[in-house]
């Protein structure tokens, strides 16, 4: 097929060239000279407009947009809509809030436009392994574009699937990100335990690799762990701050608005805010009081 | 009454003098010489022998116990032991595990000594408002030295409760300081939710002082924090680190060996753990999955 | 001063009383016969019209609202909206959100009318002991109803706030709340623990009330539960199902808004949550893979 | 090599069978008729007798024990001791703890008797995949019987590992299975957020196979999810009802004692307990304490 890719940057340059290599006409789109020079190399057609990007693609056209959720993602439909016409299918392969696919959604129909939630996973890793695909939409446009799906995804029939309607695809990927977390804390934490049990003077590689194969707990994140443990045994030089990306919150309020008690994934994204915690107002306040009622030291610093 | 207190720390030298004030006859017992020195303002008799404090005592004596926990009241007891008859009582009025109190009773059994374990609250505060006491033991014994616990208590028939046998009241001590533990952090989750709302430039003290009568969450912890913000509203100086002592440690074993689910403690206690950990590995070893899976940027020191 | 009380619920005809108590002339409004009639014994007027109330108030009038939080109180302000002129002061003294607080009192401004936000505290004990007052709004508008402040208030000077400009008092309620869940959760952990030791048969009434005098842990909420406890010492007939309100999940999402981690307070949402989870699906499916990976036998209904 | 497996439940006859097909001589012993029985169909040797079996074996011998953990390890390594012979190897493949192995490594020691713990993960697919083995003990004699961790592990050279001194391998497994907990119940609680967006009527399996391609939550225990929830997609007849074996106790109780904080493990495991809980005396408090403040309705049953 022939697809526009709005955003180069590292997952939207990565999908596009794994389009390109699966077959596909690909005409890449940044407005930043850097992203556009980088990609350049990669094999598939790149264009600082998309106004010109579009005008190259045959009718009905297949947009796929992989720029930061929120502002970003209603700028450049924006953007789009003037250079869209009836029957063009734009799909959102970012991490946007699925309330916001449902309502971009809502808004392209009265042009005849349909739009696609697709949640993407697999990070840097895609582009050799292929992408898992959470996809949210109408039937008809999904099956439209499912070479696209096909090819991104780790096999024809593997790693991807239309999961429900308009939304549902960003829903999962959501849902996906939250568990993420909650595993990835687990693994950290076991990690730690093991790190701080001296006597045994453990190495942590050796054992997240014994772990790879046969056992309970063997997963592409502990695969990742080994990895990165075996190149770093102690992780010199990596500050203990852990960012988070959105999706970690959006599960939580989700849960809670639906009821669901969910605490691993809640506290784990807890506990990435406190990673990020400087001089923390509330341990100090703990310490006070410790102080008021027992009369315990303060430590200063 | 007459009675020895062995230990003239910080919480032994206010309950002596308190028992003092009270009208009975107290010999504070403590080998340190600064600990004597100090207690020799307070008005009541000091020793720096056991012996020689017991011997001072009528028979059947009574023998209160304020020393750390753990293996300091084992020695005392051994040190005690010599000089006990048939019919003396030991209390045991310190932070000990509840399943020693239930051991050190037996022991002390086979020499016809009575054991009371009497767990204690109010810090340096009990001195003029008096201690609340949960009290485990045989009711004859609890019965026969009942004038000291009424005058330690903050009145006559209130603030102090014999609630079970040999060892039933360093368990109920135990349980609430693992509620104290809940209480400080949701205090100190709020306070410093409030004090990151820095559109409303809250005061909190004002607030805390205002929820001093009348709110639901009104208590003795949240008159100290309102004093401790009174004071320095910021908490310039403190360091955030917390400090746990025992108990809720056993709190939490206990609660996981009897099935019953306490999250609230069980965190309450992991987040003083957390304020104390430097360079946290499990943070570091998140940062470091979050890099291998997505690229994302590491953050050095 | 002359007020119109709008509402005649729990909690507003008690307020209506205490006002009326302290001199204040109050006229009651409330669309509800039962409401009306159940006021009309308490001394104070009583008006089915939000237009008949307003008509009999001196010009500049205050109104205070005690309606359920969300749509009912942009409905109210939409009643009362074309009897207000310039001057009149318009209180909400529910559970509202504070922004939507926010919105009102701009929204009010247009008309030269002042609103303050005043969060409240006290249940029904407040007719008797006063309520906790925590008020956001102009300075000139708050000081203009001091009176009222001061009579519904434990105390002339004790217990209500000016805490910030608009929006600033349902905050501070909403984190109020927000510790109350954490303060309940740790009283609850623990009465639950001392109820599992079977073996040394507690009255937890006794323990609590041991506690309400002298001890770290003493508060309102450990008063009530030593009240509630005496009553019904193991809690027959009280389902294991706990409502929340609204003002905690604000809180969580807030915190989480704010990057500042309030574990415990969270955490006591989502216990509420569990409370009332019938045939939980998570553990539904944890049984699942329990069975699939190690053939452990599910439990069936 | 010959090798005695000392008991035949689920796990024990499945590697017994695996390392019978690996090559090795295996005497399989069991006390229970039932157990003999259903291993005697498949192909290695069956004895009642432990001395008996141990008289059939070459020395220096080699005993693997795979019996549940606590007394019975206790109570079988007695019944073994009498037929041990100095250089005779002793592998505890079960789930002991670790301290307990240190102990008993200890203990045969004296006699001459080396004694390896053996993590052991792979539940009832380790017969066809392989087990994962984390191997604490001294390094001649975990070489000496490499040849049998060779062929129980998924390959000659994965999954298995040697990973410290004597209780290591244990401590590896406690660990292990405390980060299972979190990742199943990070899963379980991602799944049942998605099971209660009923407006988007989602299938779970269909999610569930999708990530199990490409996604970064890719897993063995997906999986095994995928399987469960293809089967029965509303894990009809399965009671909400988790089951805990121990370890993740250990691990919480370890994390605590080594103040590193795991509250996701924690939580993990008091999400079990809750699991199990009927009429939790701690939401019933909380129901009567919102009754008592707030007059708010209780539900009876």
């Amino acid at each position: 097929m022939d697809i526009a890719m709005i955003g180069l940057g590292k997952m939207g340059a990565n999908m596009a060239e794994r389009l390109h290599r699966g077959g596909h006409r690909v005409i890449g789109v940044d407005p930043g000279e850097a992203a556009r020079d980088s990609a350049a190399t990669r094999g598939f057609e790149v264009s600082a407009s998309i106004a010109d990007a579009l005008a190259q693609l045959p009718v009905p056209r297949v947009v796929w947009l992989m720029v930061p959720a929120g502002e970003v993602v209603d700028q450049t439909l924006a953007a789009l809509s003037p250079h869209l016409s009836e029957g063009d299918v734009v799909i959102d392969g970012g991490n946007s809030y699925y309330k916001d696919s449902m309502r971009r959604a809502e808004q392209v129909k009265g042009e005849d436009v349909s739009y696609i939630d697709c949640g993407t996973s697999g990070g840097v890793w895609g582009l050799q392994e292929g992408y898992s695909l959470m996809i949210g939409g109408e039937t008809a446009a999904v099956e439209r574009v499912g070479a696209i799906f096909r090819t991104l995804a780790p096999g024809e029939d593997r790693g991807w699937a239309h999961v429900g309607p308009s939304g549902a695809g960003h829903f999962c990927k959501m849902v996906h990100n939250g568990i993420e977390y909650g595993m990835m804390q687990a693994y950290a934490e076991g990690f730690a335990l093991m790190q701080h049990k001296t006597a045994f003077n453990l190495d942590l590689a050796q054992v997240a690799k014994a772990w790879q194969h046969g056992s309970v707990v063997r997963s592409w994140l502990l695969d990742l762990s080994a990895d990165a443990l075996d190149r770093n045994p102690q992780l010199d030089g990596i500050a203990p701050y852990v960012e988070d990306s959105g999706e970690g919150r959006w599960t939580v309020a989700e849960a809670i608005d639906l009821d669901v008690p969910a605490p691993v994934i809640t506290l784990s994204l807890l506990e990435r805010l406190r990673s990020r915690e400087k001089n923390s107002f509330s341990d100090r306040l703990l310490a006070a009081m410790r102080n008021e009622f027992g009369g315990h030291a303060i430590k200063t610093r």
